[in-house]
């Protein structure tokens, strides 16, 4: 997507030398637009660690090019599968709530485990990671052409005023490789001409939306306005809200939905007031093993230091007092009963067994 | 209450000269403990309308010095009442959610009105801003006592464990002139020895909660835990919270609850897992004209920049991308069906009119 009028995608490997792996480090947005580059399997485990890169679809793919940096450091290593078998708990262990991340480390050793010498080995490691992040685009395009009609039938009912879509987070492009998961439909309806404007939950501790769905929404020209996470209630309250779109880093077969802290307010909400709540994800996200989010779904709890200070344009600031305690949980579970649907990138089902089963009949 | 082992109230008169009033300086906590003069009626409203001083109690007894120091300035004046009246008005304008703003400076007003001699008027002002105060605090300190059952009844259920009490926002002494409203059966069973644990919401954007709630219990030594806006549902899901207790800037005579804006999401979520929610609130508080909160009640709408920068300890950051726009709403109403009751300095009532007519009959 568009940065300053360039193309981009949030990973990429130098053309010139594949040793050389390209993140645009998500820290640092929006107040700088910096490229860091990844040569180790540890810079990227700590990319991952650090949120540097984030979002359940990008920390997959940044992964397994990870795991191929590991492999080139360690290419004449004799026991390098049982070295990689090692390497890939170690990057699943980073973050443990968004299952993709397992997913796409066991995908990459699957695929390359069979190659015996070390260069084709190497090879297929980087056409693997290559191939990953190509469909993780296709997948992220998918998701934008099946939302779309959600954001068109508002449209066509509110004639010519923009369609008012909720988000919490960071579920765009740059939680992924490119369009994103829930802002993939507005960048689809945008490019159709359909006129939308997005309310962005400001998204504490970290304030991915204040910082990067405002910095992509901004950079595509779509119209948006950065909240409080307190406002959205409030909003929908006074019919200032037609849809609610999010993502989600881990979904179970039963539809409960596990996404960014704080999702599950705003579904409740969107449930109260007869608001339309979509969860949109790559169906890699989907942990058909878990029927109940609530009780199966590790949560992840991060560092106090995220909640304590606050980094701004012009430096970072204490925001509790000292010797504070403070409790910093990453995620939260919504309730498949609040959730109105799904999007994948084969179609929208319910947020129900049945119906995820007739969309993945092979799962 | 207790700051740095001295007590202090939010307002008080210079017992040696009366034509000072002295506020601690809200906007400065935590981070620094400042005592600021008003010595004008401009010092009084910039005082509230900035938010040195905040919470529905404390501005309406703020106001009240505040006409009082402007009667002082114009003492001469042969036209006070119809320049009185003008003040009244102005000064009502600063908030326009808090009701008893408006009952508190009516209140004056009537109190004053039929003293002809300038001195015994000035007298009579000052004595009834000095008696509107101390009733403030027997009103919150009722409040703390009505309350209490709520938490001995949790405690002796839980056999010694700590009852964990979520909170919006500041409802605490620093709301009022002490004990608070939310807070202060918090305070009343600290001092009975019943353990209690707070769950702080940050409250974004202005951060009244890790700034002001975690001070005041910092310094009274009840044990705290500030968290973000988004967390307390997912504390809720998992059997973490046992009560929330908010306090309210506006209540309908119905049982609507105008409080902080974000109140709403967390009694949706206390609603979804069966807490009971209770609204604590001076019965000045209520408006006993209005029956449609959601309808009825104005909501503030505040600058964009509470929300484009934000105070720390060390200075001041801008959190969201240049030319970004945002949305900055004060409050929000908690429907009654949402409020499992309303604590008064009279008792505990439902959120319904039938309960509240009996509460108070007179009205």
């Amino acid at each position: 997507m568009n940065v300053n009028g360039q193309n981009f995608q949030t990973i990429w490997a130098d053309p010139n030398n594949p040793a050389r792996i390209y993140v645009i480090d998500q820290q640092k947005l929006p107040f700088a637009f910096t490229i860091k580059t990844l040569r180790t399997f540890d810079d990227a485990r700590k990319a991952i660690a650090d949120m540097l890169v984030r979002g359940a679809p990008l920390i997959g793919i940044t992964a397994v090019y990870g795991l191929y940096l590991g492999m080139l450091q360690e290419k004449n290593r004799k026991d390098l599968f049982h070295f990689l078998e090692e390497r890939c708990l170690e990057m699943k262990a980073t973050r443990p709530t968004a299952v993709n991340l397992a997913h796409a480390v066991d995908a990459f050793f699957r695929a390359i485990k069979d190659e015996k010498d070390p260069s084709s080995r190497i090879r297929k490691a980087f056409e693997t990671a290559e191939k990953m992040r190509r469909d993780e685009v296709a997948c992220s395009r998918a998701i934008g052409e099946k939302g779309l009609p959600l954001i068109e039938e508002i449209a066509a009912r509110k004639k010519g005023e923009a369609v008012n879509i909720l988000t919490h987070c960071n579920a765009g492009w740059l939680a992924c490789i490119d369009w994103g998961t829930a802002l993939a439909p507005v960048y689809c309806a945008q490019r159709k001409g359909i006129p939308v404007h997005v309310w962005v939950d400001e998204t504490r501790p970290r304030n991915q939306g204040s910082r990067l769905t405002a910095f992509e929404l901004q950079q595509e020209s779509v119209p948006f306005t950065v909240i409080p996470d307190n406002t959205g209630g409030h909003l929908m309250q006074h019919g200032k809200v037609d849809l609610v779109l999010v993502g989600s880093d881990r979904t179970t077969c039963t539809g409960d939905v596990c996404n960014k802290i704080g999702t599950y307010l705003k579904a409740l909400a969107a449930h109260d007031n007869g608001i339309p709540f979509y969860a949109a994800m790559p169906s890699s996200s989907i942990d058909f093993t878990l029927t109940d989010g609530l009780k199966e779904i590790p949560i992840e709890e991060r560092s106090p230091e995220e909640i304590i200070f606050l980094e701004g344009k012009n430096g970072t600031v204490q925001v509790v007092p000292d010797h504070c305690p403070v409790a910093n949980y990453g995620f939260d579970v919504t309730p498949a009963r609040l959730v109105t649907g799904l999007i994948t990138e084969r179609g929208i089902c319910k947020a129900h067994p049945a119906s995820l089963s007739e969309m993945f009949p092979e799962r």
